[in-house]
């Protein structure tokens, strides 16, 4: 199998302490276990899920009625893959049994000709693939494909990978441009990467086919979403849709053109960052260079124009969709928590292709901040929309900030969100190195364990000793028999750092270009000391950024610090920071982290008097407290909401 | 006929020079006349509007179907209300005898019963009164009654005021609290200040009852909107009520208490306006304490917590509606501009009750600012919504700006705003003066010549000679041969007045609390130079205005400034004004009107670079170019949307 780089799973590269052994083990111990149930419907006072119900239903085992969106499938196939990605780290033989329960529930819901879609096999049986582009059974089919692949590798079993293969052979008979067959993609993009994965799983050279197949027929002419809507009346499966001819937006499933002519972002945020996933993922296996090109300005007019500086994207909640360069409102963002997600599985797929440290830098960003604040300090409450600044009392009375919630949620009808975020956080080993022959690239640091072969069978141990990201400071020891080379992420946050190796300082001036260090080659036994110099800054927007004119925001290595209204009193927005301020550190001040504290600052406008007047200059010193933007709103008592903020005003002193 | 104050009608004042002179021509020449032709469907290329041929229709002379929204006539009587007052001013025998047709037409329209509403007549007959919740049939009964008591006074002519009151006797037969009469109110407000008016113009005791019977059963139970809505099958007339049962928001039509409970605004912005005036206007003539205490508490929440600093209000697009104190956003604004009418109806009504320039002042300002900025300077374009800023950029790409239109309109689908604002400007005369026995209040100052009768009987004559707003300096020359009172009013945006009576300086030290300066008692000829020393200055909003945080607008007399892009450059949202900034005036430099320069401003920011980026403080010192905020959008090429804001950045120096 030809490949470019890979990634060692998360099997390979255990998390030993810090922070994010922390949050695996928030998933392994709350979170797993409290969407288990959820998805059993065993939760009171949560939203119903239905999602394992529906399998049984389709098996024949259930009498009830299907229950929930078209897409339900998928919260199983994340559980699924979630739980692969725990044991891989650590066995629980209680929890797979569980898993394989479910696993033989999907092989006994599996209909005779492989098909395995709850929705369509008990809700709307007759009508499979006659709506490709609204009902994500090619999405549903992705997410379980890519819990078999995981499951596979974590556990060595085959079952699940059997019965998906099974449904993907189906597929790729359905799909494809032969003369029986839909010439068509999903709606929603996912199953291009889970066909990756399946060809990376089996080496079946059929499934990384196929995938090339929805990469590069979407958007084509006839346009086939126009044509199936016409066979079906017309009519929209979603109500928001409200019946549109699809052509009448094809920017919302990235169908306006091929993928390999996409000169940015656009559309449905989740849709794009899987369909770039998908995309660079292929690319790793294929050469395609005009597909690969896209991947790059796509991801250049993210990271120049169109990303929050949390790493969340989808400026809007109307069709949670990506706008326009610079259009990124703080209050109204949608910022879905599993566009998040797509971003990062589509910047590790970016990193397989060429480790260029801007791919990293995005994924580590959206990963502290943008997704995290997804999730609660007690792993059972979950933000679908993630915005920067948060103001309950508006949220309350303005319509347009109806897809915010204040509070984070027990569940959500459309669900995606929680599982999504869990399976991530479960395989954030995966995401550390970026392996080439016997080149070795440390994407993110945290404290862990890898022992993993090179391309020449060679077998590699890293340990990194950090307290990142609360502290630049990493230890690295590298054993390997044979030759390797090291490089070293230098983040893009990070204006300094120094190095020693085998207790050897060395002299190191510009950050180079690609953004790694490359420390040469060794063999045997090696002490990397690596020290990135991390203070806390006052960070700006580009000018043309109108939400953030005006404002700063406070960043300590890659995590994006806000201000609380449990810390500093309502109406944050009277709030002005004076940008040269020193800033203090509180160590391990909220949840193990480190607050900051802006001194100088002020309190600015008079109570009462008239609601206009003239201007006058009044105000009162105070300092600002911050606490990392993923940690905000776990403070106030349960379903309180309070305000916060990202973006503060500055003024000069 | 009991009343309190009066206010002499448009035709006893009539404005001889200067601004709203100018602006009455501009109705008289452009703005009535096009809006002839649109009613009648003669313009090419904007929304065909119906209104006159409905007429026809009910009258059994054409043959079309019935065309628009169910309130249609209600254009037809805004415009027959605007001829009425610029005939008062000047009489127009070619306009005259057109109106005359009109009227002649609904006499023909009328039903045998008086019924005269063409949706229902045409449209729905069978459904009369079966959704007042929804359909208008009052607010257009209450709009064709202002219209004929406006013609009566006008021309003198009575056959419109003939046909309306038969309409009004069949509405006081069917609308009571009798054993067979529908016992509720219109859901939009309107026919209350009608009747009001019919009682004014006739005498008829019978209409100011029927005004306070609707005034009192608003919101009273059984709740009659949800019992009718059972009615007619649980049905909405408008898609966008979705069918909700009305009880679930009472708030929308002001229906959620008795109008005498109401302690803030609440609703659809012009419903409340239209209340508020109908409200203050019975009280004019019915002693009803407590419901004159309930326009002045809804008053007091608008003036201090929910109007934006252009007199404008109504925060949302959704249901068009007040939403909370202090929530105030300026590119979401929906700030209709029949909702500032409404408010200036309101305004004048209040002074009737009760001298307090508290309402003089806010009426000033939706005048000249939130009314003004709905008409183009050619009198053909309108705005409906009324934003404080405009980014045309962001308009096109976040539908949270769908009601946003980023230059003005030649017509509208729901089309009541442009006439609503014609009818105003056409009757400015009527709010210069306040009067009660033989005290004269002077509520606005305008080149205007005035002659009335005092409560005694005797002629007051009152010259104004002015360039009011542009200029603080106002002559007055009274004359009556009996003694009279005249009360100046300081407004609010005045720190400092001068004084000569009869050519003697009079000294004057601090602004009385209700707002006026009392000149005592005269008789004869008299001259009153007055002098409101007026200097731009920088507005800043109570601190809790989230919208306005940081932000400084500039205001010069009660006239506010904005600025935009054609002069400014682009991004506006990067300039910082320096609120100690001297401020240049160049006069008559934008359509007869000063030209504001804030002479130390900074474009903020640096173009290329990484979207987010450590801090930098780099700025270019400009000045800043701004002009009156009703001019703005006047200076693209025609359909060319440009920036705009009110409320600039502060950066002391």
């Amino acid at each position: 199998m030809k490949k470019k780089y890979f990634s060692p799973p998360c099997g390979q590269v255990r998390l030993t302490g810090g922070f994010w052994k922390q949050y695996q083990q928030l998933i392994r111990e709350k979170t797993m276990p409290y969407q288990w149930e959820v998805l059993n419907d065993r939760v009171e006072g949560v939203e119903k899920s239905g999602a394992v119900e529906n399998f049984k239903i389709a098996a024949g085992e259930s009498k009830q009625r299907y229950y929930g969106t078209c897409f339900q499938d998928s919260d199983v196939g994340k559980w699924l893959e979630c739980v692969a990605y725990l044991l891989a780290s650590q066995p629980d033989a209680e929890w797979e049994t569980r898993a394989d329960d479910v696993i033989a529930l999907l092989g006994r819901a599996q209909q005779n000709d492989g098909y395995l879609n709850t929705y369509f096999t008990v809700a709307e049986p007759g009508n499979r693939f006659t709506n490709i582009r609204e009902c994500d059974e090619l999405y549903c089919f992705g997410h379980l494909a890519e819990a078999a692949v995981a499951y596979a590798q974590s556990t060595g079993k085959k079952e699940m990978l059997q019965i998906i293969c099974r449904y993907a052979d189906l597929i790729c008979r359905i799909f494809g441009t032969g003369d029986e067959q839909i010439p068509a993609c999903d709606g929603h993009p996912e199953s291009e990467l889970a066909f990756v994965r399946l060809y990376e799983a089996t080496g079946e050279q059929k499934y990384l086919e196929q995938a090339g197949f929805e990469l590069h027929i979407r958007g084509a002419e006839p346009y086939y979403y126009d044509i199936e809507w016409e066979r079906r009346g017309q009519k929209s499966f979603h109500p928001h849709l409200q019946n549109e001819k699809p052509s009448d937006d094809k920017g919302y499933d990235q169908s306006l053109c091929s993928p390999q002519n996409l000169r940015a972002p656009v559309g449905h945020a989740v849709k794009m960052g899987y369909l770039l996933a998908g995309m660079a993922a292929y690319c790793q296996y294929v050469d395609d260079p005009t597909m690969w090109e896209a991947c790059q300005r796509v991801f250049e007019s993210i990271r120049k124009e169109q990303v929050y500086i949390t790493g969340a994207v989808g400026s809007t909640r109307h069709k949670e969709a990506f706008t326009a360069p610079y259009h990124l409102p703080n209050d109204r963002a949608y910022a879905e928590t599993c566009a998040s997600a797509a971003l990062i599985f589509a910047m590790r797929r970016m990193l397989n292709n060429d480790p260029n440290a801007a791919y990293a830098d995005m994924m580590e960003c959206t990963l502290y901040n943008g997704l995290l604040a997804g999730i609660s300090h007690n792993g059972t409450r979950f933000f679908y929309v993630n915005p920067l600044e948060s103001y309950p009392n508006e949220i309350a009375v303005d319509p347009d900030y109806q897809a915010v919630k204040p509070v984070r949620q027990p569940w959500f009808a459309c669900a995606c969100c929680p599982p999504n975020l869990a399976r991530t956080v479960a395989d954030i080993g995966e995401y550390l190195y970026t392996v080439q022959g016997t080149q070795v690239y440390v994407q993110l640091y945290a404290a862990s364990e890898a022992s993993f072969a090179l391309e020449n069978g060679l077998k590699i141990k890293l340990h990194q000793f950090t307290d990142y990201p609360w502290n630049g400071d990493v230890r690295l020891e590298a054993d390997c028999v044979g030759e390797y080379s090291l490089f070293l992420r230098w983040p893009e946050w990070c204006e300094r750092v120094s190095l020693r190796i085998d207790g050897q300082e060395i002299s190191i001036e510009n950050r180079p270009s690609a953004g790694y260090l490359p420390l040469g080659k060794h063999s045997g036994k090696m002490t990397v000391e690596y020290k990135m110099h991390m203070e806390a800054c006052f960070m700006e927007a580009a000018p043309a950024v109108r939400a953030d004119a005006g404002k700063v925001a406070i960043q300590r290595g890659p995590v994006v610090y806000c201000a609380e209204e449990c810390d500093n009193g309502p109406q944050l927005f009277r709030l002005a920071v004076d940008p040269q301020s020193s800033i203090l550190i509180e160590e391990k001040a909220c949840f193990g982290a480190p607050v900051l504290k802006v001194l100088n600052a002020w309190r600015e406008g008079q109570d009462g008097g008239n609601l206009y007047r003239r201007y006058q200059p009044i105000s009162q010193a105070v300092s600002v407290r911050l606490v990392p933007y993923c940690l905000w709103g776990n403070r106030n008592p349960e379903g309180r909401a309070g305000e916060m903020t990202v973006w503060l005003r500055r003024r000069e002193k």
